[in-house]
């Protein structure tokens, strides 16, 4: 297994949670969506974040849910699970849990409620001393989700206090100046290096972000091997054939990227590629109309001629 | 007991959940609290709520508080648990888990995420779909911490569509409009009445909401004594006995609800009296500076002057 | 001219705002931007939105611009001027300004602080009272902006209460389940069908909202040959034409729908197709860096490839 | 005329702005308001603030209301006009008007849009370009209305930069450490030292924020000799008077401050005090209930009583 360390990169795939079509979560689906991930290329897999549909959990579905997917993937590839949680000690205790299931680490989003420098800073702070001196953990900056504004200087000031923080989950809309000015620290020797991963609105950036230095995607998409496909041709220096994958699923995850109604789509989608049973998605959730449906067809059958257009 | 549905009456006093010096639950202290709510002559309690660092707490953490503050209050008032959670599925396990333990019910605040009319409206019958028809619960209405509007309509709509909704918890600041309107509905017939306690910044439109139809309080405040007070003398229909009392208390009322340091406030008070053995937040909260001792002190020494002159 | 009403279909194009290097208004560069615009096929122009930089004029300097784009369209196409205002004094004042220099009508959005149906509803019919009786107006739904959500309902009541409101800027994002319930009470005669034009991040959506009845974009992007092109292939009944014009476009379109730096990038490729003098931005504002502007020219040239591959 | 500078003490009152019933500006009743703060002892005057109704007004009426009030000071005090603006061009085009009518300085506050430190010194850097440098200014720390949330050290920062900002009008709500941690500063040689006059809810803190430092009130109550009397208490180290006083008034202020309806209770009260001919608010804004208004009469007689019983 590729370590999770400040030297990550590739795509660390954001899953989505199975349920049945009644809502329970759905263990088969889990292992089946898994294997997809890992077929696809994936380096690493997230769980339990927004798209993961976390807080509609109890806490024992959550312990039950990271089991499998951490039996299924069998150390193959890391998988770093979602603690944010509004109190420290849920964090600790759902931090120590899953570690001791074999999670590689965790991933912390701040409060809505910090909003200055010094609030931010502090917070972190006191995210590391929780974690403790043996958990990688993924800062993740997302400020759509959050309304948390972190300037380039305070992802300096919180890695800098935050010995075992390896990652920077990128997800400032876009914020390529922001990505261009974490790196340009990290050359000047003013902080240390951290494997940047970049999520914005499933990886409509993707290309320009790995060229401002982001070492690859930790994002949700039902077609993971856009990002993989991106993330390989942009290593071996193919800048072109990384936008010609790019573009051809940019319509689709265009679509899928609506807010209210994207994790249904991104659902439909992977029940319809046999991924999962069902497209369920609990209470409070949208679902899709069926000209919704027919908006996904379309896109979908244009997308296959574009790919066989470009390959 | 006073059983908790729509003619409660009086005041539910929100605790706080008191921890020892190094942020342990202290259930020795949760006794003395217990007792010293009920010796001050409170109709009911509710904890888990935001003033009792509901968030910080695990979930065994917060069974075990829930279970001792039930333990001894021994049925001699209800004692209602704040359940407010961003999925069903947590809402659901956690109200059957405190109404087993021998809750009388539970309260329940929309998510920010929840903006119109009918969202909201939707959000509530999940909410009464997931308590189920044998939990008497708690509307709490509260914009200045969720953000969500309900107007006068919109609150009709939900206890049409909600049988088990007894209770309204009223945090509009101040909304005495809003209080009027529910209050003409239900007299017009066009809704049936329910209890109307109110929670404005710790009661600091106590006197004008009573006056507006409210059946009590269900606040926090470290004079619990306050409250009754007023809500007595109001009863007995002394009016301004009721404003007496308030305006004596208002000035370090008014100081307690400061936002940011008012919960630290309220512990420094409540250990000051001996309630409580330690004032200790859990991270993250604020710490009172000696300026701030100071002021408390000032204001208390002038408070017991005053009840002095008015009693 | 087409007139603007309830009946009116195409690209009504949101311009930007002309300024020389220092700032100041150029008037010279306005004359060539609605030229441009008219030969690229737009059936409106809407001056003073936000991307008109609009609360950075002077109202001298707004009376100004609207008046040079007035002569310059010499009535070829319908003129609609924002005045969105917080109070009604001035929103009026503007309003009756414009149109007597011959604008077609206003356009306007509420203020942040409306939040409940009924609130939204009021503030609309006290709208319809100040621009009066012979004022034709477009009701702007931009919830990203202005944080307020309409539901389908409440456009519903608004258009019931006003008379002269002719047309929905339809900016929720993306809101095609909106946009199909708005239509269909049109259809089952619940209200009258008023023109529906859509801005959702400079037509991101444009394809999917044409298929559910929007009668076009109102939207701003440096190369509006796109929304003009993709209504044309659409109203000419080719939905793979217009999906095949959008796909060209889109990577370029998404990188100008960039929170923060957007409007620079249109500044920028209109200042490259020689439309403005100058990219100039007044303050705040931002500037683009060398790595946006390498971006914006790898993306021109792929664009440029790809329409020459589908033309 | 005591000079509006870094030194300025006491209160500088924030007015309203006087309607006739039919909403038109009432001149007359201007003149008799500015009588009325000037005989209350007020040391300065605060126009076209949020509670003056300033964004109702046209920029004609903007001009009309200053030019009178301007003139009927006459010099005897400093007269402060709000100066906020969401552009840079109409801020320096409003005060270069005012001060060309007689206006001491202008006040700003932050636009919502800034969040991190380096936004918001950055912004305020460029409203001191704005003014210039012959223009005394406020910085206005309002983060209830505005959102925008600045530091100790932020405000340290802005001072810095911007030689000709004399004054901070303190609204934090209600930031007694913030206040402490500014004049702390200042004592270590660390930043200047300015005026500091605080506005929290009508004065909702005044005791306490003079204790920590400040050196009066800017902000709005109907009975302005409130704020003069505890400023003059305290100034002569009658502490324990200050508070008196304070108390006494303090169940209407905090009556005064109920979101929503809080200014048409101060044109309420003012216009049965005879200051103004009507309460009339402009649109959108409240009106009072006949129970509202019962409130009010109710507590006014509650503190004529009080007020008799500690002179």
């Amino acid at each position: 297994m590729k370590t999770f360390d400040t030297t990550a990169t590739g795509v660390y795939l954001i899953t989505v949670t199975p349920f049945t079509d009644s809502g329970v979560l759905d263990l088969a689906s889990t292992d089946r969506m898994v294997d997809f991930c890992l077929d696809a290329g994936v380096t690493g897999l997230t769980v339990l974040g927004i798209m993961g549909e976390a807080t509609k959990l109890t806490a024992e579905e959550s312990r039950l849910f990271v089991r499998q997917v951490l039996t299924r993937v069998a150390g193959r590839v890391p998988v770093v699970v979602g603690a944010s949680a509004p109190g420290f000690a849920p964090m600790k205790e759902l931090t120590e849990s899953v570690m001791a299931l074999g999670a590689a680490g965790v991933m912390v989003a701040p409060p809505s409620t910090v909003r200055t420098d010094d609030q931010i800073v502090a917070y972190f702070d006191m995210v590391q001393e929780t974690v403790g001196p043996n958990v990688p953990w993924v800062l993740q900056d997302h400020p759509v989700a959050t309304g948390v504004q972190m300037s380039a200087g305070v992802i300096q000031r919180i890695l800098k206090n935050a010995p075992t923080c390896v990652m920077l989950k990128h997800e400032d809309c876009p914020g390529l100046a922001k990505l261009s000015a974490i790196r340009a620290a990290s050359a000047r020797g003013e902080v240390r290096r951290v494997s940047i991963l970049t999520g914005n609105g499933g990886g409509l950036f993707l290309p320009e972000e790995l060229s401002r230095g982001a070492d690859g995607a930790m994002t949700g998409f039902a077609y993971p091997e856009m990002m993989v496909g991106v993330c390989r041709a942009f290593a071996a220096g193919d800048i072109d054939k990384a936008h010609d994958i790019f573009d051809a699923y940019l319509p689709l995850a265009r679509y899928e990227q609506q807010a209210g109604i994207g994790l249904a789509v991104r659902k439909h989608i992977l029940a319809e590629r046999g991924v999962i049973a069902s497209s369920a998605i609990r209470k409070p959730g949208p679902k899709l109309s069926a000209a919704d449906i027919a908006d996904i067809q379309q896109l979908t059958v244009r997308q296959l001629r574009r790919l066989a257009e470009i390959t």
